[in-house]
Order: C-alpha cells, then sequence, then structure tokens
C-alpha cells in the first residue's frame, strides 16, 4: 500500500511533529511513504517512517536526487518542477495533507479530481459559491490520520504485486 | 498580453456566457488567451475571443490536436493529461478563474504558487485553519474580470517580443 | 498548419543560416512556427519567421517567458524542463531537424514514436542492430525542407479550426 | 544505486532473456531497478530482480497503478504519457538499453543529455553529419552490461541516504 503525505517545504516544529508521526504509524502499518522529496512536511515524515524502517519514495522537481532529503529511500528525479505534484498524488491510494501552502493545494485538488481520498491535518478549506465543499476528511491526530488513509486506500483497488510465490515461479 | 482563462470542460449556460464575454472583450483588448481548449468554459472563451478577431491558445491534456474546440487558433499538445496545467497559468500574466471543479482548483493554486494574480468569478474559496486566504480577487462581471486581468497584468514584468523595426532588422 | 523546428540553444552561423531561412519560407507558406523558445537554431528560425509576418511559438522550459528569444510571438510557458520536448513536436503536424544535439535528438525520437514527419537537414542518423533507419527524410536545402514539411503536414489529418464565417456565426 | 533498464514494450523472447538475465544480476549486485512499468523488456527485467529479491520500481505513463507489470514492487503513477520518459533515466546513476524502439531511442537521448552514462545492448546506433557517435557504451552480455553500469555509476556523484545510525538519530 502506498499512501501520500503532503506538506509545505517548511513547515512549524508543531508540524513536523505531526508529520513525522504520521511517518512512523505509517511504517508500522507496513506503508510504503510516497512524497515531494523536499524539507520541512515532507522530510519530517520520511524521517519517522525511516525510524520504523518503513520505505520512502521521494518524487523530486529537479535536476538530480541530491536535492532530496537524507531519508527518501528511493529518489525519483523528475526535472519537471511542479507538474510533479501529479504524480505524487497519483502514485498513492490515499492522501494525507498537514498544514500546507499553494503547492500541497494543488496536490490536494489533483487527488480529489482522481477520486483519491484526501486526509487533512490543519490544511485548507475549501468552499464553491459560498457552499462549503467537505470532500476533505478532517482528522485530528497522527494516528487517526494513518488509521482513516489506511482503511480508505484498502477499500480502493489497486495495483497487485506478484506475491513472493509468483515471483519466484519466474525462475 | 496572455491571459489566462479557466473552468470547467462542461459548464451551465450561464457560465458559458460570462466565458464568452470574457473572451469577446480580452480580444477588443488585444490581449491573447490562453486556455485548456477542451470544451465548457474553455470553449466559450476561445468562441467569443474569436468572434471579436482574437488570438487563442489551448494547451491540450491529450495526444492530438483534434481534441481542440473549434476556436482554438492555435492548439498546443502535450500529452501530459492533468500536468499541462501548470502551463496553462505559467504562460500567462494573470488568470480569470470562472466557476470551475477541481481541475480548476489546481490551476488557481498554481499560479498562486507562481504569483500570477487570480481574478475570481462565481469561483473557489479558501481557507487555511480557519482564517480565509484571500488571494483570490472577487470580480462580479466579464467586464470588471477583464479590467483586473489587464491591469495587473500590465504592471507584472513580462515577455518582451521584438518590436516591428528589431525584426525589420534581423533581415 | 503548424511545423515545428528544432535545433540546438548554441548553433554554428551555417545552421542559424539555414533555420532562418527555413523560417522565412515557412511564414511565406502562412505556416505557424513552434519550437522551443531559446536560442540557436531555435532563435533564428523565428527571426526569419517574424521578418515575413509569421506567427511563432517557443514552448519553454523555464519558470517564466523572460527565456524567449525575442522573436517568440507567444510564450508557452512550461516550467517542466525538457519534458516539454514532447509538447514541441506533439504540437506540429510535421518536425524540420537542423542539426541538432541529444536534445534534438529525444524530440526526432518523440515524433518518430508519434508518427510524425521529420525532414532532417545536416542532422542525426539512425540505426539498429547494424540497420539503418531511414525514417528521417533527408534534404538538402531550407526550400526543399519546408516544402516537404508543408507538403507531408497536409496529407496528414490535423485540426481544423473554425472558419472565420463559424466563428461570425457565434457573435 | 538505481540502475534504469529501458526497452520497448513489446520484445522478443531474446531481448526477454537478455532483460531477465540484466534483472537477477542487478539484484544480485544491490542495485535498484527502474524502469517504464509496462510489458517487454520492462516486465522481464522487473521479473529478473523480483526473483532474486531486488527491489522494483516502474514510472508510468498511464493513469492508474493497474498498467503496471506484476513485478513491479512501487509503481509511480505520472498520468503523463511519455514525458515520463524523461524521469525514467533521471531517476538513475546509469542506464540499460535492452533493443528499443523510438520510446527508448528518447530515453537514450535524454539520459545522454544529463550525461548519464548508457550501456547498450543491441539497440540503437547514432552518427551526427556522417560521423560516429560512440556516446553509448556497447557490450556483448547481460553481465558485462550490468559490471559496466554499476562500475560507471559508482564513479557519479549520486544521492546519499541516511545510513540507520543516521535514521536511529532522529528519534
Amino acid at each position: 500500500m502506498i499512501i501520500a503525505v503532503i506538506g509545505n517545504s517548511s513547515c512549524s516544529s508543531k508540524e513536523a511533529k505531526l508529520a513525522e508521526n504520521v511517518g512512523e504509524f505509517l511504517a508500522q502499518q507496513g506503508a510504503t511513504v510516497v512524497c515531494g522529496g523536499l524539507g520541512g512536511v515532507m522530510e519530517a515524515v520520511c524521517r519517522g517512517a525511516k525510524s520504523k524502517g518503513g520505505l520512502t519514495v521521494g518524487i523530486l522537481p529537479g535536476q538530480d536526487s541530491s536535492t532530496a532529503n537524507p531519508w527518501v529511500g528511493i529518489p525519483v528525479v523528475t526535472g519537471m518542477g511542479e507538474a510533479r505534484n501529479v504524480a505524487v498524488v497519483k502514485s498513492a491510494q490515499a492522501v494525507i495533507a498537514i498544514g500546507g501552502n499553494y503547492g500541497t493545494l494543488s496536490e490536494i485538488a489533483y487527488a480529489l479530481k482522481s477520486n483519491i481520498p484526501v486526509i487533512g491535518l490543519n490544511t485548507w478549506s475549501l468552499s464553491r459559491n459560498g457552499r462549503e465543499d467537505d470532500s476533505i476528511i478532517r482528522v485530528q491526530s497522527p494516528a487517526e490520520a494513518v488509521d482513516k488513509a489506511i482503511s480508505l486506500a484498502k477499500s480502493r483497488k489497486h495495483h497487485k504485486t506478484a506475491s513472493p510465490r509468483q515471483a519466484g515461479g519466474s525462475q
């Protein structure tokens, strides 16, 4: 299972703590973390996941992997700038947004457009023509965010990788 | 001057009328219209601009130009799906949002991230942590939208094309 | 009709002369020129086209239109780096390659993959497993390049824009 | 260390065997395999790597992970079509090309432009203006391809991930 965690590249220490806890819980549940690979929330979630032995993927906007934070296990280098935001969310079965600025908002929008569930911790609220859009699922803690994300991800059809037996069968 | 007009690929007749008027006014002011090239608001703004002799650019998500609406003068074919949303707004000195769904929201987010002014007609409202974000400039009519967009675009540094004399000098 | 002209951002004066002549001939035939918007071959072809009153589109890799050469009429700003190469060729009904380095080679490859004809002036030659690939149509002069490009573009189905009458009918 | 393996989505059984062996050797050397995630060469290299316990990343052109071959461990979903080719090669410290059509050629071009070494097994040959370009390093076997790729990748500066101790230190 792959869960995207999105948020700003510079963040408050409170947000960093939330992100680190989210990363720890995701790794403990066996989920792979995908993010934008840079600092702030992205770094904190990778640090948390790594500390619990998790796998972290950073989809980078720049031209080489040296811009990845040190807790990114697999840096994907796009060279596509902010267009890479699409790939961050589309690669996930659920998205957890923590705080965030306009880059995060573009990712929330892309996720909702693709019907990928978005769980929000202190993040954007949306309304259209004076009517609230309640598509973002509000939670109050990292544990709740991870529980929601994982249960929603499970209910979506997703990529099936070969079981060890199938992979072994190819020899 | 290049102004982006963004909105849904299917829209109400009221939104189509707003978009068509925006296109007419932009063309009358000599502005080039850039949009996502598809139907709905995108088609209506191109139709309006073309009816007044304006130039229209459609930055398409798909694989060929046959998906462009018939009032796109210059179809740019990206084959990049929704990642093309970045290019729609970055190509403009100001953005006019009319109504819109999540795709439009991603474009608003990208524009605000790049400090490109966004003028809104019946579009999204944003808030963060209970605090309203008033970056989208609200207007009430197509004429007001176009006036705002053009005056804000003028105050930004933008691409300088060769004057006729410079171009002639290259011969 | 839209013809892409591709080549290096720094080029010899001989290549620049070829590109400028290609631009002049394309404009005289009423074709719109699309290119990567930067210097070298891209600048020369735009200068040539502009000098004959042609329309030029530059699909830029960077973050703003100030990187466009001064003969780009319509700068499309992608912020996507070299991923924009796809859009340069997909936007055209035929491609003319003049000289060129690896960026140009990626564009030739994308065009051939999309079955867009490629006309070559002093450009790459390809072979696979010792067998020559003759998909690039070799020509000897700018005039021949433009004639080939336009006749091949005409034989492809392409985007139909509204005739003046249709556009007028929308008023 | 991350090595990209590129080739056609439909391939001969001989090419599939080469790719599977390349995958096996890469996994045995501890390298992560990145590829385009689809069938043919991409599927064979993933199958080989998985059979030896390796990690495989598939950077997909389409809209969801269901298009990944079953031996992709981490599907990265871009929705960007062939523009994703840039990301496949930029994410690697070296590239192994096996056979291949025009898509593969675009990836070879992107890699050479970014100074990422390309090792070729029965793949494209290039020349410019009648002069051969020998940038692609020719090899005769999967073992030789993997040896070359790994030694060239080691000599490049690359992304440093946190050592277990650093990661542990964040707790």
